[in-house]
């Protein structure tokens, strides 16, 4: 693989990748995996919308995060109850189609993706995991994702990373993929994910493979998620299909270096923030002086989910007495020394910056926390407005 | 007084007066009060700015809620600190200026504020409630304010009840006020608020007089609040400001009829709810078959919250499948029956009504909940991108 410009993908302010790192062609997967995207028929304007992805090797380690929302999506329960999550070969996705509130009939329709997609490549049926995303509460049309799974197994490919992450997008305005080098490692990956975004354990959809050697899966994913897509918000709503997926051959030889797992993690989360439904900046807030942890998460929320920041945002206004409002509520009926413009800082509001700094300290304690978040404006509206059933 | 046609103020599907109700001219104030509003130059376009409301009769029963929110307003912590709030003769409000996040400073002006009222009134200081609502961080310009006080003291008039809904108007499209009885008493009653709503214990400002006989003036206010305000949102925002004022003064020798409280402000709750900002379209989500109480409300008011429920609202979509995602959200983590059509009905949401009922059956128990909210669109942005420091 060949190096591409520095900094072409991990280029937000916030991203610290190792030091050694180099972009590659992103159209090539990580070394042992190939995927395909074909259109089955799914999205109305005939885009891909089915994606499959493979590790060639047979003793991968895994690891799965999914959505803590209690109307999970079929695919979701399907990952959960029937699904081997620290072996995963294979991943199976459609867009177009959440298959989320979609009773029994949604649960077997997800049932047979998952199994003809392990019969096509020729696995077992536990070592396939299954996402979709799109509409909420449409019956799958089964039989076109089926025929979509076959002709995706016969193209499947090494340099199909942009056609995967191309199957997998719905509102999103490009797709989100890099492919990355470190350490003598390499790690691919893509996600999708511009409305419904408030990730409790993981995002939309994000798959990521590497062929370094990750002795413990689960671990090494949540820690990078908790750093990454735990702290981005698009409109505050938890979706009902949020699944990441980590895979790890081991071909390298080599460990994962410090920091590379989440500086890609935490690009890929800031472009999904980037593409909210419409946005057009990114701020990072960030609580300090929080009596502890959760205090400061729930305040940079509360700041981050407050339509009037978002539009204070949009509107490049450094309306600061929004914050202050937005911390009080999160802290209702809690003691709250005066907060003003010493205590806020909300310049980054107003400024020209595509990503914004805002900060309040709470002067209760010294904890700190942030969150990333971007505006809310007409397109926002207008998408979701227009987007129905 | 005259009657004017009967429900052309309590006309919601959802309001229940006494069948006796009669409405009266608006302009009109319960039997015992008089008020004036005045333009004092805190609003740039030289609007009415300053209100004030005064009760002749010196044994008032009053009750007084104030907001939750920690990063209280000066006026609201002038109101908690120094006010008599069981024995409120008067109100001296400004808009244009919330006199919120001003330090002590702002507590300074509003105390200020209060004690030129009650000078300007000959009356003790401690009955003089004092409340704001307009920008919030900005520094009051005092000199203008006692200016208008003692301007608006000299024009204090029974019929002046329309003068002082408008002069505590923010954004508000138009004034929110009636005068209505039932069972021989009078009820006159103020409001204001559009953005920046979800009362926690009232909503921005309303002011209710009534000359009935109130034996305990903060349990009758609280339970009316509890089923008006507190259960509206516009945008989820606990405001810095929020105060709700009752003032009885018994002279109508009558109890206050039941219902006709509840009524009155449930009306003006649902005023401030079609005037959220830019709102097209007010709606009431019932959940249902909830675990108890306080689910049945923390999923109405996720629902009601959602920018997705919102713009659907908006864009008359029955998109039944973001009530599901919200219902989820609010109870990640709990187990959840599958939510399909049988359970939720959006069809208000795609049909014509201006008052759209939705609900949800959860499954889980056997208690119910309700709010009521409205839809967001472009006209919610461009006031909120605009609206400035």
């Amino acid at each position: 693989m060949s190096a591409v410009r520095a900094r072409a993908f991990l280029r937000s302010r916030w991203v610290e990748p190792p030091e050694d790192v180099e972009e590659l062609d992103p159209a090539r997967l990580a070394p042992g995996f190939r995927a395909a995207g074909v259109a089955c028929g799914l999205k109305q304007d005939g885009g891909t919308d089915l994606g499959l992805l493979a590790c060639d090797a047979e003793d991968v380690r895994s690891a799965l995060l999914l959505t803590a929302n209690a109307a999970a999506a079929a695919p979701v329960r399907v990952c959960r109850e029937r699904c081997d999550a620290g072996a995963i070969r294979a991943a199976v996705v459609n867009s177009g189609n959440a298959n989320a509130a979609t009773g029994e009939q949604g649960y077997r329709e997800a049932l047979a993706m998952r199994n003809a997609a392990a019969e096509a490549l020729g696995i077992t049926a536990e070592t396939v995991a299954v996402a979709e995303t799109g509409v909420i509460g449409v019956p799958l049309r089964i039989d076109d994702v089926v025929g979509g799974i076959d002709e995706a197994a016969a193209r499947l490919s090494p340099h199909a990373a942009g056609d995967f992450a191309a199957a997998i997008m719905t509102t999103d305005r490009a797709p989100k993929s890099c492919t990355v080098s470190a350490g003598g490692v390499t790690v691919s990956a893509q996600a999708k994910g511009a409305g419904m975004i408030e990730p409790r354990f993981a995002t939309m959809l994000c798959f990521v493979q590497t062929d370094a050697q990750v002795a413990a899966a689960e671990p090494l994913l949540r820690d990078s998620v908790a750093r990454s897509f735990e702290r981005i918000t698009v409109d505050g709503q938890l979706s009902t299909n949020d699944t990441v997926l980590l895979q790890a051959t081991g071909g390298a030889q080599r460990p994962m270096p410090a920091g590379l797992l989440e500086a890609v993690l935490l690009q890929l989360a800031l472009e999904v923030v980037a593409d909210g439904e419409g946005a057009t900046r990114v701020a990072r807030i960030e609580v300090r002086e929080a009596a502890d942890g959760a205090e400061a998460d729930r305040v940079a929320r509360a700041i981050a989910n407050s339509p009037l920041v978002k539009t204070a945002l949009y509107g490049r206004d450094p309306n600061w007495g929004r914050i202050a409002q937005a911390a009080g509520a999160a802290l209702a009926g809690e003691a709250l020394a005066d907060l003003g413009p010493e205590s806020i800082d909300a310049a980054g509001l107003g400024g020209a910056d595509a990503e914004a700094e805002i900060s309040i300290a709470l002067r209760r304690g010294a904890a700190s926390g942030h969150v990333y978040f971007c505006d809310l404006n007409h397109e926002y509206v207008r998408i979701n407005a227009e987007y129905t059933t």
